[in-house]
């Protein structure tokens, strides 16, 4: 792989409701990891390769926070050593112990280090608040593609796409108009896009009872590296604020699976419909659709195009840029940075509460574009 | 890929059938192409990725002779150009157009030139004029096989296969007793057998009534690089002159779609039986069994054989010759020959028109094999 | 690949009743083997490339002892001489031959010689002739493993796993608690158990007529190169002789097909119940669930996660050894050595006799796991 995955980087390992009682498993940027939560209810994360044969631990069993290998029995504890030999002398060679990472349970999410445990700091978790917050009703779910997390993150970054992959649900000519301003403020990125006084996406405007008259519409996307994304996006009648329309925050979160695969993470905790489970299921149906029917296809359909041309991403071909691509170009130049002083400097979001979000929203009813900063 | 595949050739891309009114794709020596028809029925070849994502554009839209991508809607015109970019202010990049391909329609199909544009001569397609010959009643269509397609072409150039692999069906004693004489001319190659007086194999047999008395049956087989071959196959009376008999025009096209893959484009144009749905019938039976069901299990069974061997083709193990492999070695030798000077110089067929042929055909009452040059 | 097939050895190519009146394939050390029994019985072995256009002989025609290529009609002769060419004026090239390889039925097996012919003894095929005694009603079969062959051996040279892998069918606290040596004798290792006194597994406790009562359990595995293992395994009460028990011969042979699959050869030749059809299904089923849905998805994962860490087999990765690793570590130790000499030395096994086995188990009863040797 030309191109090394960061490794001093928070990814998200999986959703919080993923890991119950029984031993999890998920490959991160190529590493089979183990996870699993203690009798406390905290989640701990190990190499899922038994230090002894590498056989695969979570084939095995779970009792008073202890795992069994499913070959021979050897047991480690949650810090990962070895605390039972079960054969012969008993003797436990020092080296019998699994490597742990550093996780994290936060925003309804288990966030794993894959680099050095010294470096790891939870206080450079990016803020998905909304999607613990009960003011924000929240539906979650996680996909694999079969595409390069960075190819994923460029669909994410340039929403121009929404016109034509997602035309009839999550586009409109508004956006197509809509006044476009990206921002960087230490290695976050936001890619903001005003789109005032048009007619509403047709998702956009089911959800708002068949509205069908002007509204303002804006799409907020803050950027953190490796490939952590927060949409602010929402529709308010023109001129009005935002309390009076409707809005979500919608979570992108890719995590490498491999060069080829990834794990995407997504969210969408909305302002509106408090234990509505009819806007549960329509929110889940749009996104399957949206980001599984469209989006899913189109990228690995690209991802096997690029596989013809040699390269295993757009950077290993001479693809041609327009304007619109300043905020995947601008993403992939901060990582490119990265990747060269990583094994020192973690990436540092600069991302805001929520709550500074919400309060900074309403610089944009000046018809102004202000990045949620 | 040790052996490059002939850029400076034609290539069958489709037939003319497959290409209706949708975006069509097919891989070609390894490269994706895009098919459309402009609604003057012309039919135009462009590269399939979208130079600004590499997107695969036939997922896109058609329309006034326009494709729009899938992923982003910029346009390109029929010739590459980019004439659409509906984001900001919507300037064209000078590099936004995709490489197109020298297309000809011929002989009811469509073929490429994947070289230099400068030297695509449509004077040197091989004359496959009886698939539009109204005289000659046509079946085709394309077999995908897992095998390299001068694998394809040895079994096609050595016909001594078909009393074993297609033993009851095309195989008789005759072609085994029959003369055999190769010869060449430019970078054409003929492949004759002339099987007097003897029962005709069961499938010639039964389409010509059930005839079940001595006839002569010939096999003439033209190849022209890089694997484009027709065969002028049938059987009359003994001693009687072609038009008392049956025959066909067989045609085998094979086109590459990567180093293992082929696709094989077949066709049989009989010279009897204007309009019987039962011939039409009888004829794409026979070719689904014998192609579909005795050579396409047989030749990847062979490749896979080779794969263990460490060889992709045959050049690629020390194989054992027979006098009756001169077609299959003789076109090896054309085609590594083509190889070295391809880039100056494409193949050049000097096969005959199909009057040539019939006219020509009258030799082998001599008892004698007359290349049909 | 990194570590070389052992050439100068004797493999189990197949069971001899596999072999019947058709033409059988089985790839070997990456080589498709022909196998076929010719009319006086006797099985013969060749390479199954026909050496013209390295078509697969297996899928062509078996008379007179005689092998018909599939794709041209080539035929060979038992010595892998081709014997015709249908073609031309049928002369046969003198290098038109497939190469033979020694082939000796034994212990109901067929033992293909991989190596340089003048080497092949087979005086050096380790003793399962209990496989092929009357005494000892046998079933058997063979499971393909997606693993390294060496990996399989691990796992049986290592006994310790079954009362995790195997809990509730073969394992016991007496395994756990029993005494274990390591012995060898040439190239020919033995890693025996010696468990008194306790009660015994539960698949044993049922075949012994829900006996619930505390015995003696041994478990003999003799061990030879490249992967050739007999296992004396039984029971019998507490202090008694062997023949007041019951034991079994277990076969578990591996021949590799390729670098990460395995034809794994399993038999269990059981001193009791001669034609009860339904302790051949008691051992037939254990077998299947033992080897076929606890072994072989647990190796086949091992090997995947191996994968992950960028190595084929354990000896790519820094492994943990424990001292019950001395059996794999050793037998791995054994065919290092042999690779490194195996083209003068093939292994030379110091098994003995079926008779001396049952002749040395005596040696246990003094507490004493002797190596039955």
């Amino acid at each position: 792989m030309s191109k090394p995955f960061l490794r001093n980087a928070w990814y998200v390992a999986a959703w919080g409701y993923e890991v119950g009682a029984e031993l999890f498993e998920r490959t991160i940027i190529g590493e089979s990891i183990l996870i699993f939560r203690k009798s406390d209810g905290s989640a701990v994360a190990m190499s899922n390769a038994c230090p002894h044969r590498f056989a695969p631990l979570h084939l095995g069993k779970l009792e008073n926070d202890v795992v069994e290998c499913p070959y021979h029995g050897l047991r480690y504890d949650s810090t990962g050593h070895c605390v039972l030999n079960p054969h012969g002398n008993g003797k436990v060679p020092s080296r019998a112990r699994t490597k742990t990472y550093p996780l994290v349970e936060l925003h309804a999410m288990l966030w794993i280090w894959m680099g050095a445990d010294a470096l790891a700091d939870p206080a450079t978790i990016p803020d998905f608040s909304c999607q613990s917050d009960e003011s924000f009703p929240t539906v979650a779910g996680v996909i694999e593609m079969h595409a390069n997390y960075e190819l994923i993150a460029d669909n994410l970054m340039d929403l121009t796409h929404v016109e034509f992959l997602h035309a009839g649900i999550l586009g409109s000519d508004a956006i197509k108009a809509g006044a476009h301003e990206i921002s960087q403020s230490g290695t976050t990125l936001y890619s903001n896009r005003w789109c005032p006084d048009g007619l509403a996406p047709p998702a956009w405007n089911m959800m708002f009872n068949n509205y069908n008259k002007p509204v303002d519409h804006w799409l907020y996307m803050r950027w953190d590296a490796p490939a952590h994304m927060l949409l602010d996006v929402g529709i308010t009648p023109t001129g009005r604020p935002r309390e009076e329309g409707i809005w979500m925050y919608g979570t992108d979160i890719l995590t490498p699976k491999d060069e080829t695969s990834t794990h995407y993470f997504w969210g969408a905790s909305r302002s509106y419909g408090h234990g509505d489970r009819q806007a549960d299921k329509q929110w889940e149906e749009a996104i399957t659709v949206a980001f599984g029917e469209q989006d899913k296809p189109l990228i690995e359909a690209q991802q096997r195009m690029l596989a013809m041309h040699g390269a295993t991403d757009i950077d290993g071909v001479d693809a041609v840029l327009l304007p619109s691509d300043s905020g995947p170009t601008r993403a992939r130049k901060i990582l490119a940075d990265l990747r060269k002083v990583n094994e020192s400097a973690p990436p540092t979001p600069r991302n805001p509460s929520l709550s500074e979000l919400v309060a900074n929203s309403a610089g944009h009813y000046a018809g102004k574009v202000t990045p949620v900063v």
